[in-house]
């Protein structure tokens, strides 16, 4: 089989325009009850697509303006779980704010609830707001959030590990459900992290969940390059896209590991139209339902400054941003982005918060189903991608148009499955299941799992 | 409709006998399955029991000579909600190694994914081994994990207050999804806990879980008389019983609340025959499945000394668990109960076990079906018990003969419902739906739910 793309829908309340909510299609008024999510999961799976997503952070986002998270993610995809079977379920969860052996016992549950089908997207995460909710007056500086994350995920592998694969025995007549010798103690004692272990629960299906990652920051990316295996990120252009898929493969390479496994899928947030301009009139259609307000305070929490003082149809002054040559974490990689758009094509502040509003600084289009075929296959051919996370502007009628219309295409084209082949988000994404390094280790040990 | 029993199912892999999972009918190799536990609430629910119930610790527990937690009891009583209706979903979670942020987003999606039925039953956990799971060498004190427990119930509970119940107004045309003026901020800084808030989500169905506790120490009743909803507790006799529910209710009222806002629910592992000698023969039968070895080992665990120089069939040396006068902590008061049994029967060590081996100092009791109904009636009537937690020896065989022939004994004597009369745990157990403290600090601004 030639190469596949993978394909997420990343979640996202009523959808992933902003103004989403307010159009008068929207599911505005079910966005707390969790059936609004299994449906969607539903129709993503019946797609075959490769998994959805959900991001997250501790923290209040908005300021009233766009609807909340109602639900904790691991929690809302054990919902998801239970309603389907082989699509993959990832949620973000932050290394600065939880207890390695909590979060070990959350996502393993989800992996093995799912039978195999948990992804953790792997985040540290800024700002003094969440970190206010956590005992803490400020944020950690990027460099020691990467340093604990680094920790954190070798802290955590090793729970995950610390059961071998046949240490459960369920053995009856001696008596003997578990065979302590293939049960190993961590003993773990680091900078940031001391935790013993073992892990209380034998094994999970896919040995840990899918690790992904979606900084694009100099740390981040070194991080990526060591631990992720799939990661979310935003590009504008083709040229951006392919000079971070180049480098991050590289990366990769670097620390010992193959180009395959790491599986890089920048977002999109695709307008349909089955003509240029219908798909044009739609993509208006929402940005005329944005609030000039909430759009300019994201730009300023992206930025840092105040940008009160703009005029909405004048152009954004140059060099506002900066040149954020010295990218030291997620926010300033995202002003990057915004950066280079106010660089390259000049727009007026309203048509900058236009651009932003589809999906905060991912890769927005509007066009008929054989463009956006076209774009991703481009994408997906050209070094710049091996699939992509996909935002659509409402949930579920521009998931609906995705999948009815998009897939079907790139099907015909022989980029994307029919059928799912295997039943764990590793199989999907062509993974391999990880061995336990317990088990590496005392290779006489190592059974059938 | 007169005073009705709560019931509810506590969950424990094979069973509660520590020796279930070696019976020849026993599920232990699906005990990693997720649909093990499902089909058990859903037989819960056809039965109208109150709740299922789920302990936990963040610790390996055991030695291998029975099964382990497989699941994360939140993760798994989501996954036990999207496929019942009506049952209450109780899981039990750390005040020690927790953040208050996490777990009310944990529980709050549970309460939201089920619709009103989640309950928490609040832990300070001892021990060093959890402790070196959590970066720290020993546990806490006593007192001072029960100080940090308090100012983690003060603080969740005003996260879950922190949004109005009228917060979430989703006006499409204003644009306007919530107030901010109904969404408060915490700012609490307190001694064990720093917690900025508001939380990022509407308020859950039932405002806040069912507060439930377990403890029976000194410091365990405090805080179970001025915080809990609902007590689980363990007496081996009905005098011990009626001291302790009596106890209770009094320091409810010290702390100026109503006795019936705490409903006082004892463990109950009963052992179900067509006739005594039936009844008698399958407690027998149970306890020869018992490891001696760990049965000694979980001793040793509650009492803190060595007993391997014990011979199984001589009669316990009195005196050996000490007077535990000075009783401390849950494992004291177990101890308390284990001491009691020692100081009134005599049994030998290996009847000891046995003793202990069904419900880990719960009351294990064998009889008819009339039998039992009727214990169960002369608790709740005589001032010992509001309902039980019903611990069955094996699942889901002795739940279904408790459901089948003790429930409908108790339904002709009209001491428990024969349909669920409301949707929430809440309801289920009598209790009211608190008001948000910050509602009621700014009546002006309080509106509808």
């Amino acid at each position: 089989m030639s190469r596949q793309l993978s394909l997420n829908a990343f979640l996202h309340d009523t959808g992933h325009h902003e103004a989403s909510w307010r159009h008068p299609d929207s599911g505005a008024e079910r966005v707390g009850d969790i059936t609004w999510y299994q449906e969607i999961a539903q129709k993503a799976e019946a797609a075959k697509l490769d998994a959805v997503f959900l991001a997250d952070g501790p923290v209040l986002w908005g300021t009233g303006h766009r609807p909340s998270n109602q639900f904790e993610p691991i929690t809302l995809l054990t919902a998801l779980a239970v309603v389907t079977e082989r699509i993959g379920l990832i949620a973000t969860a932050s290394t600065s704010y939880y207890e390695p052996y909590n979060l070990a016992r959350l996502f393993g549950s989800l992996d093995r609830i799912s039978g195999g089908r948990a992804g953790w997207n792997i985040v540290t995460t800024q700002g003094d707001e969440a970190a206010a909710n956590f005992g803490q007056a400020q944020a950690a500086s990027p460099e020691t959030r990467y340093e604990r994350a680094q920790e954190f995920v070798d802290v955590i592998t090793k729970l995950w590990d610390s059961w071998e694969d046949d240490a459960q025995v369920a053995d009856r007549e001696r008596g003997v459900f578990f065979d302590p010798d293939k049960v190993h103690a961590l003993n773990h004692v680091g900078k940031h992290l001391s935790v013993k272990g073992a892990f209380n629960a034998p094994r999970i299906p896919q040995g840990r969940p899918v690790y992904v990652q979606a900084g694009s920051s100099n740390d981040g990316r070194n991080f990526a390059g060591r631990n992720a295996e799939a990661i979310f990120t935003a590009h504008q252009t083709l040229a951006d896209a392919q000079a971070f898929y180049a480098d991050i493969k590289a990366k990769a390479v670097g620390f010992g590991r193959s180009p395959e496994s790491v599986r890089i899928l920048p977002g999109i947030s695709p307008f349909i139209g089955d003509t240029e301009a219908e798909a044009k009139a739609l993509y208006d259609e929402f940005n005329r339902l944005t609030v000039p307000a909430y759009g300019l305070r994201q730009l300023e929490n992206i930025a840092g400054v105040s940008l009160d003082h703009l005029e909405l149809d004048e152009p954004v002054p140059a060099g506002i941003f900066g040149g954020a040559g010295n990218v030291l974490d997620n926010k300033r990689s995202r002003l990057q982005v915004v950066a280079n758009i106010v660089e390259r094509d000049r727009p007026t502040v309203r048509e900058l918060l236009h651009r932003l509003a589809g999906g905060r600084g991912h890769f927005v289009v509007h066009g008929t189903p054989v463009q956006i075929a076209d774009t991703i296959q481009e994408w997906f051919e050209g070094g710049a991608a091996d699939g992509f996370n996909v935002l659509p502007p409402l949930y579920p009628q521009h998931l609906d148009a995705f999948t009815s219309k998009v897939v079907p295409i790139l099907q015909d084209r022989g980029l994307f499955r029919t059928e799912y082949v295997g039943t764990t988000l590793r199989e999907h994404y062509g993974l391999d299941r990880p061995e336990s390094q317990y088990a590496v280790q005392h290779p006489a040990a190592v059974g059938s799992a």
